[in-house]
């Protein structure tokens, strides 16, 4: 049980467990056997979704990327969205979509040790679950990352894995991001992400890599150390709208990234997130230039540095490796 | 050497330390003897200011609470508040000051652990620090916090001591206060602040405590568990005008907030948090009305869950402790 509560003062977003509270993953310690591998589907709650051979039956072996809720959802699937007064607060009903995105029938722990065409089949099931997910106009926004390690707020569970989180309101750093996008939109008629990016890649000195489709590069303001965006070199609003031959680009550079973060900072605790644009239908109105002025990319977070009372309470950051210095770090790993 | 710069699309300041990497603070271990014991003056760069015994002289034994640079600043306190423009970005020179303040002369650790009058004494040095500081109007906003433990982003030095960082920028969480209090400000001609107090005081079930002066309550959209806030009953726009009498009042009511959390969570690690308002010299008329509209208080973070993908990726929060429950659970401790 839940319910999602809005800070009024800063309309910061919160989901706050109103039920009997739950162990802490990190003193659960790792299950075994894995519930997450080929032949224990039965531990899991039945899929979702997955890629699997011909022929293969649900819920039995033969899958190659599954998709189950989770066990412990913070949101759950049915039910009406209402908003509501508390006094002088708000809240929203706990109404989401909370889904683990099984990467590998076989227990592989490092996401950079999957097969390209393995991951590229990841990458389209999150496609698919957004695109799904999106159906539905009482979400507004659909996040998936992922958590490597208990330190990143991963669980004790080491196979691959992401997760999905369909949302009833739409995240502070979301409305951020589409507000400046919005505004410097209005003003200069360009997407300020491509901009960046146009700058990015003239400088060079923040780049790790371009290929066809994709830049990687390092953040000008990266908040904590090696952060890096994996991000789309044309203009597209939505992960959703990506091609399968841009999916194949990306499925090898993400890969490549993720290994080079894994032996320069030997297999640092990471968060993944995709940022891609809110579900426009219910708010069709409210970010209708969204698809002139917002660009998606993916956000790769390695957790090597702890926030302090001055990030927390202020929103202003302290990043001890700058941006240019972590990229020719990263270069020297082949 | 540092440069604060700006994330232009969802005006995100960073400081970035350009000089070459130190260690992090965590693999330092605590340096013996403990370089901020009464005796060992000469160990920290000379005192900035200090409470002392009459006849003591300056970086001598003799002092109560001693302010000192910190060995190590951010930002350097001499030159221009410079801002330019590096291609599409922002960036402010690193123009600041970082200051520790020593809390006690003795090797304490704990700062519910200093008596009363100690801790009002710290608290006076906190507002004279503010004081001072906003005096120069390089200086945007003044932010004193305490990091409480290693995982709370605290040094290896465990003899309690706070840290005053003074920026030449607004923090993003500060700017999005003030706007969040002056439109409700706007549109109901009262301080947002005052009113959620009011909310909270009639309900009674997220109020832990309240005093002659003070409040605290858990917020009803906390982020993390067991966060707290600690806030003036009388509208009051910032620190720096509180009284010595409402000193003496928040010294008890913070010693014994500090000391529940100590005993219920079993010593966690914390931050503690000085929300005012921002520096009126440099802006006075973009923050005209805060005055009237905003309200400080003090913002207690126990840091007993760590924070994932989707919370760093989206600023949306998952609190698996209901702030009611947390509220609770602290009123059973004495």
């Amino acid at each position: 049980m839940s319910e999602v509560r809005r800070d009024i003062v800063t309309d910061t977003w919160v989901i706050v467990r109103t039920g009997p509270e739950r162990p802490a993953p990190e003193a659960a310690g790792a299950p075994e056997p894995c519930p997450f591998c080929a032949g224990r589907e039965g531990q899991t709650p039945p899929e979702i979704a997955a890629v699997r051979a011909s022929g293969s039956a649900a819920n039995q072996p033969g899958w190659l990327v599954r998709v189950v809720p989770d066990r412990n959802p913070v949101l759950r699937i049915e039910g009406e969205l209402a908003r509501s007064g508390v006094g002088i607060h708000d809240v929203v009903t706990g109404i989401g979509a909370n889904e683990v995105i099984i990467e590998s029938p076989e227990h592989v722990t490092n996401f950079a040790d999957l097969a390209d065409e393995q991951v590229e089949r990841v990458l389209g099931v999150y496609q698919d679950r957004l695109v799904d997910l999106y159906r539905d106009k009482r979400f507004r926004y659909v996040l998936v990352f992922k958590d490597h390690g208990t330190l990143a707020g991963g669980s004790s569970i080491g196979h691959v894995h992401s997760q999905v989180i369909a949302l009833p309101a739409t995240p502070r750093r979301v409305k951020d991001q589409l507000a400046g996008a919005r505004a410097y939109y209005q003003y200069k008629e360009r997407c300020i992400f491509c901009d960046i990016l146009q700058d990015e890649l003239a400088g060079g000195s923040r780049v790790l890599e371009t290929t066809g489709h994709f830049a990687v590069f390092a953040p000008y303001a990266s908040r904590l150390p090696y952060e890096l965006r994996v991000c789309p070199r044309r203009h597209s609003y939505s992960y959703a709208e990506t091609s399968r031959e841009e999916l194949a680009d990306l499925a090898r550079v993400l890969r490549r990234t993720i290994g080079r973060l894994y032996r320069a900072l030997a297999d640092p605790p990471y968060n993944m997130v995709l940022h891609t644009a809110p579900n426009l239908l219910p708010q069709r109105g409210y970010w209708q230039t969204v698809r002139e002025d917002y660009h998606w990319f993916i956000e790769l977070i390695p957790r090597v540095k702890r926030t302090d009372g001055f990030e927390w309470g202020s929103g202003f950051f302290i990043n001890p490796v700058a941006p240019e210095r972590a990229v020719a770090v990263l270069k020297e790993v082949s």
